[in-house]
């Protein structure tokens, strides 16, 4: 019945996700669990190319299930956009047998595991490893839950401090193409304002709304902006309110990378260990180019084709409608 | 088309839960912003009959969103089981014009508020407020995600001293009826094994397991106790296995209260904003003997006669499942 | 033998620091013990000139230990410079029979508490109260420690993403005229280099030394950026280095007023309910113009314009060199 | 000048306390910095007599700054307490040329140092490596500073459900003959009472202070108590109270081994990083036999002897006298 998958790869690729240890402890520990030879690839794609392949066992993945980042380490990999490049990473898996592979990462990751799975024998499932949570197919992808705890917990330390009714505070946050993480952070933390890359606010609105929350609240007022809004980063906006606004006193704060780090949430853990075992299982079972997702409280499956069609995500509009009522 | 409730009281009862807060808020500024009168309760069902009900405005809420506990305090209540003092609490309610009602709570608060409900002429929405999410008709009740948080926290510290194979930690987590807190929280922290109060350990078997564990791991083991396991306490079970096997070195952890307490995850605010938002609307709709829940990444109602339906219920077995595989 | 002080008021001036709470808790409750009437101030100076000033019990700061911020705010307050305003404020003490002031906050406000002292019939003693570690007399200023908990928090959080030789991350901390933050955050988390306003750097120095650490550590690095160093921020840094050396990858973070935030840590809870015990104590004893510091481990009084004189104070040289030592 | 060391191994033993990965690092680096040979014995005292010693370089210790626990592990050994097993140690050592050790522990560590390093000759410099801050010579011992605050935000979470004011929370915490760790904690977490194995406190003194706590505050006590006090753990003295006031709700929450672990606050990282240099150049010029630690704001060294000194340490009367002014 079972098909006849001996040896399974795991690697992680993209950006950096808190989660991902607890899901390759899932993948190498269920793998074993089940009889098949486990491998982890060090830094991705690159690894396959350069193949730097590691057999790994039960104990390889011990004290892991919490540290931030990945043991695997992930890079970026122009080379295996190319034929050339596929071609070596295709012929040092298949030097070692290896026959299954997991993928955790985003939608750069998932495109390459498609076309990859597509053109080898080597059955390739998903993993969305992310915090960017801008994946159809997962209510939340890996990693999403912890970076917004830790942008709230950035702003809670900030709101402390917040106690001249002139003084706004403009918080960057990451998301280029997705204000994913700003809207939920916005909602979380209480913001006054959030600034979408989806969504076009005018420096006037923008105003308007933090005058009237001044008049009512005799407080400090935060502003949470995605990275790819209109106006460019938290500086950008800073200045260009300055510049019309003078008596307010601006204040910013970019978080960066450390949105990236740090110790997995439990949320994280659990969704990391149930993903990296259905994905495990479901290679086992023969399945292929499909990503495995969370959906309410199910792990399901669904094509990575439609995982990367990009109509089929949305920013949720009823968490936004919320902020409006919520931020009066 | 909307019905007529024009003043809105919200309360919390029974234990404290991380985002209580964040759902006092939403149902407050919701209200406000719909243009109800809105109100609070001290006390939960005590502060009914003792007419402890305050007016509250948008800003009675302001920078609470992060705070543990619950502004509104809760408290054990026997006289509001009675005829006399649930007559006690409507009167006082009347008195204010109060025609809505939204209680925060877990099960025994359900239960006091569908008497009063189908007794009086007075609507009554459910959140689902307790860490031990215990309750059908919502994926996760509001203070259970910060509450494996602030579990694995402390599991996390112990794993950093544990370096001897022949050293048995014991935690012991909330849930006298409930296994819930301690399954996740095993699963999220990598523990050797736990103890739950729906499925028998014997004594036997768990050694087995850690010795199991020991033989491959050189390290130590925890385990996680569920205070409602047949055993009792994990001092009681460290003391069966020190009996046993004597060279073992047990040692003890009680979290207690501290489970109930801390600033509330970001799952939790967002989730108690989106219940606290929902419950109000669902009120202003004329709804009533409902509980607001999370579905996937839906919020909908469920009748509160199903909620409190035990029969509904069930441990996550795939998660129990895994929990044997994953700590191999 | 105690002199006739009977009224004491206290306020917070300058930037929030963690742990104002517990010293001013610490103040009411010393001066409640020993028979005094006490008085909040609410704003700073301003709310001297304002006579914002409120009575204050044993009850009033209750639950208020654990706070960042400062439950009396604080405020900047030019008026307080002029003698007109200084004036102002002595009618409003007076008035209330206040003869007793207990001032928290910074070197700015230490200025403004010395003219006040020197010139009026009303007792001063200062506690040093700022994130900035930047006065003589106290081994640490309050907040100081829980600020660099909240720095090498962050930090953790990069480094764990940090997986690549030619990623550099410079983040930016508190500190415009003073290296203190920066210098104590590079040694305790181990960051590869620092820039200080103390000490100049040239670009090619710290490319130098990231060179040979990437030569032998094959890792990302860290670089602390504090504010007033002669490049600027840690963007115009990072541009700097990006122009001269194209091939690394470097990212920025921006802390800001995040650094002023926080739970105090136990340090600083501990400092801070010592100081104001101590403060109050001396005013008792009719002590005025000290400020109260930490010395080794006893808390000590020194002149306020000792405190002030800015040739006391230097930058730790042993701490400097052991960050050279410590990071190869 | 400098005298002929060459050769230089760094343990630890006894509990674990957090900080001594950042003393570890501190001494390899500063060793190779010195152009010394370095070396790790892993399992403390049992890994020098089962020659578990291993060579170490600057690389050795990339990245353990932040971690909880000790890469070298620790461990009891009863055999280095006998002749037999002293000298095989010292064989073992002096077969890989190793002429310095570095020890990091607490009192017994340094009671089985200063007997070899007097019987042999190997030189030795010990590093106050214990939660328990009991030593004479340093003003704070590493891992105090991270235990007080795991021990108080684990009572702050407690404290975010206190809102019944006939109910009493006791938290167990570390200290079998020193009441350090209660003693701080209970100041910086507000607490209302502490039993210390220093004091004798009787049951109805502290009955009589609760209950004048309950007349004025109207909300839950929280009672701190060391392991070591006269009627036993949290748990006896929560049944003796229960026992004898019948109408109190009393909680217990048992801390256990999470006050060992966790990642080392900023000042455990410093203090560990400066004695861990400082002990390294005192073996590097010729010193034995003394401990490195914590005087003010300085570094210095203390005969082992003096350290080991029960008559020399002190609890802090002072602190224990503020306690009461500022539990009013």
């Amino acid at each position: 019945m079972e098909p006849n998958i001996k040896n399974i790869a795991v690697l992680t690729s993209g950006g950096d996700a808190p989660g991902m240890n607890a899901c390759i402890r899932a993948v190498v520990r269920t793998g074993v669990y089940y009889g098949k030879n486990m491998f982890g690839v060090i830094q991705g794609y690159q690894g396959l190319i350069n193949n730097n392949i590691e057999a790994m066992n039960a104990r390889s993945v011990s004290n892991i299930i919490h540290l931030g980042g990945t043991i695997l380490k992930t890079a970026r990999c122009l080379k295996f956009k190319e034929d050339a490049g596929m071609e070596l990473a295709y012929q040092n898996l298949k030097a070692k047998g290896i026959d299954g592979l997991v993928v955790i990462g985003g939608d750069g990751t998932f495109t390459g595991a498609k076309r990859f799975a597509e053109k080898y024998d080597i059955k390739v499932i998903g993993v969305p490893g992310t915090i960017d949570n801008d994946l159809y197919g997962s209510d939340f992808t890996l990693g999403y839950d912890t970076a917004i705890n830790t942008v709230i917990e950035a702003i809670d330390k900030i709101r402390d401090t917040a106690d001249s009714h002139d003084r706004l505070f403009f918080i960057e946050v990451m998301g280029r193409d997705s204000g994913c993480i700003a809207l939920r952070s916005a909602i979380a933390s209480g913001a006054e304002a959030v600034l979408l890359p989806e969504r076009e606010t005018s420096l006037k609105e923008l105003i308007t709304k933090l005058k009237e929350g001044a008049s009512t609240k005799k407080s400090s007022s935060i502003v949470i902006v995605s990275e790819g809004n209109k106006y460019g980063g938290a500086y950008d906006i800073a200045h260009a309110v300055k510049r019309k606004f003078k008596h307010y006193d601006t204040k910013v704060t970019i978080l960066g990378h450390l949105q990236r780090g740090g110790s997995p949430s439990g949320f994280d853990r659990i969704l990391g260990s149930r993903l990296g075992f259905a994905a495990t299982k479901a290679l086992i079972k023969g399945e292929t180019l499909k990503m495995a997702g969370l959906h309410g409280n199910e792990i399901k499956l669904t094509n990575l084709a439609d995982a990367l069609n990009k109509n089929n995500y949305k920013l949720e509009d009823d968490l936004l409608e919320m902020t409006h009522v919520l931020s009066i």
